[in-house]
């Protein structure tokens, strides 16, 4: 039997967002990814450059976006409940021609922070977009994904 | 030759937001995607209670949070202009598993639009994965690109 | 006798956002309205294109607007404090010429949520005039009121 | 014939910001007002301590709030487009038990800027509201409507 | 032995929102301010119009600028965590050719409330620069500093 | 004979956001600087470990601070017009146990960018003391200045 159901569609089909003055507050975390392909022309200039480097200015200005980005959250997602963010990390690295972006978010509250994760993910894969844009359009953002969640009603982790 | 350069970061490698006040405005034109996988539960239930269909409530709040998400990229990059948004379009539809988000934005200005296509392309997806995460996280966004801009220093047009 | 007081007004007629920290945390809840009223001429078109039903565009969209609007009340109302909002809805019907607009607001915090459910109540409003305006400018807002709340030093409820 | 239609609602009821880049800028003005009704013990407390001045810090900080919420409308309301504002005036004066509030925003722009003006006079007004709501809640604002606007297809003026 | 490290800095000097989710919330208060020194002919105007006066518009403006900056300190300062602010007091006074602002700020919240109580400080004094400038450029604004500190890890009082 | 004038307030002392609709854009820029000294246990610590570079994280963060807060200059300062801001640069250099912020805004409008370079050196400088502040209170943020702008009324340039 299957008791889930959309978030934030009532019965009769009507957005709300839901009540959850009742819930109790619980420590919670979700991890993201969100991954960015890169064309060659794009990867040599920043190898050449140094640019490539998790401290260069590339990677450090979507790693700040990311971070800036979760905190908006409920103000980008219509429905979704504003949180107390305890934490944000978000992690690049490049493999290849593609820039692998993760991140954690924590909060200790009534909902989760998958959304939060989410979000800093995406914001930071359309910063670096925005960055390197000036020599490609080349790029495609792609697996954008929760990797893990503890917390709510049930933990999820996914598969490798 | 390649005269083409990161966007925001100087021949020094430090970030900053381009000087552009000596530009021209011209017409602008972007047009974006993002791909969202959904699992077949979620799709049953969609269909089931006819939230598949585009003026249903999950896809209008996505819409919607595209549209708001657009006027919202330059505070979301942090390295991009504001700029007047004179339009923009945001067109779902499902093919099987996928919700397929076109994205189209204008202005007259001294910048291209591409980020904010995207941006909306982008909220708009994490919007329909938020509205159905209750179900499922087996959920992926995918397929963030450039359709086509005109009104820049050159046009670009993917090839399908 | 009369204790009560303005709220954010210190007795030397400065304003300044109020020293909550010492009070506990309790449930709180408020509803409020506003009504919209809209000529003849509107409400024939929206009853021809069938845009009067609660889940045609123009009152899903006005209803996105006011709960997005609940989540911005301390950033509009300068002395308001920010909270975890833990719950909104926004009900819109047509009678007759009238739109009415009920929300509800609910928090876990300090203070009350009646500016919430009153500005979500009013940036709906704003938004159906701003659907409704290309056809016409002889509407009126009017009847935004706070219906009831529970939770604070009192409860209130507005007689019918 | 009426040919006047839904702003932001396309001919197959999708919402849309509609696309204005080939409209010309052009001088703009609106003016709205707002009212909010107060209670006998509100309006003598105000009286006692000099707060029903115009330069009281309740009325002041209403025109202030008034004039930040004109620069949020398009953050506000969803398919609002954003504008330079040009200038916007706040007006509060106390009849009897009436605070009467009226507005005048400018621009040069592609679109009118009524929603801005509408939007001032009702921040103004729930600004009011919360300032004198630790006193009563037997307060309704009303009246919210457009008195003049100039500079689009076609000029208003409302009637006495 | 000094163990104090760069708060939002990791070991391998990538920047972090520090997890602060297995803190527990303390009240917590912080008390900063600001000086702005303003030209002879500025005070001159100022006391002939008297608007140097606590609650002539300069100041009340500054005044409520500062406490609705408060309220924005997470979205201003890239690492902060957001904090439900339980109050903000901002003070003004003019001595001699200084205006002198000081803040306070309190929650109680799992991190301090310093960034809040400087940002209302560096506001207020950023928005009578505002207010003043059309007659003079020749203002300086200094002294922001933190007074005082209570409720974290320890507390901190600056020396007279 | 000085018919400078408060900007902002009217000649009976009511704020407002003074209408420049009627004014031509032209290109403006201006430049400012603010100054943080930091105590010698911070200086030492940000040199041991390399942090004193420009592109170090606790630079980089508050140079992407103060660009991204000159964007939000007209959301913090209440009677300050939206801008389209065409370029910001952020440039901070140590010298001794002081980091000097020098930044540079440019816009083609109405009215001046100011406050622009003023909120960006500033909201940098808060940035720099929220990265150091788990080490020391005993920083101070001064020397908030114009040292330039152009394209306005008059040219300002502040003598060395």
């Amino acid at each position: 039997m299957n008791t889930r159901e959309f978030s934030h569609v009532s019965p009769d089909n009507q957005v709300n967002m839901v009540d959850v003055s009742a819930k109790a507050s619980t420590a919670r975390s979700a991890r993201a990814e969100a991954r960015i392909d890169l064309p060659d022309e794009v990867i040599t200039l920043l190898q050449n450059r140094e640019l490539h480097l998790p401290k260069g200015p590339v990677f450090q200005t979507a790693i700040l976006a990311g971070i800036m980005g979760a905190k908006k959250t409920a103000d980008l997602i219509p429905l979704c409940h504003t949180l107390p963010i305890d934490g944000v990390k978000v992690h690049i690295e490049l493999h290849k021609n593609t820039a692998i972006i993760t991140t954690e978010a924590k909060t200790v509250g009534k909902t989760g922070v998958e959304m939060e994760a989410l979000t800093a993910a995406s914001v930071a894969a359309l910063t670096i977009y925005d960055m390197c844009k000036g020599m490609s359009h080349d790029i495609t953002i792609h697996s954008i994904r929760l990797l893990e969640k503890t917390g709510g009603k049930s933990d999820f982790k996914r598969h490798a």
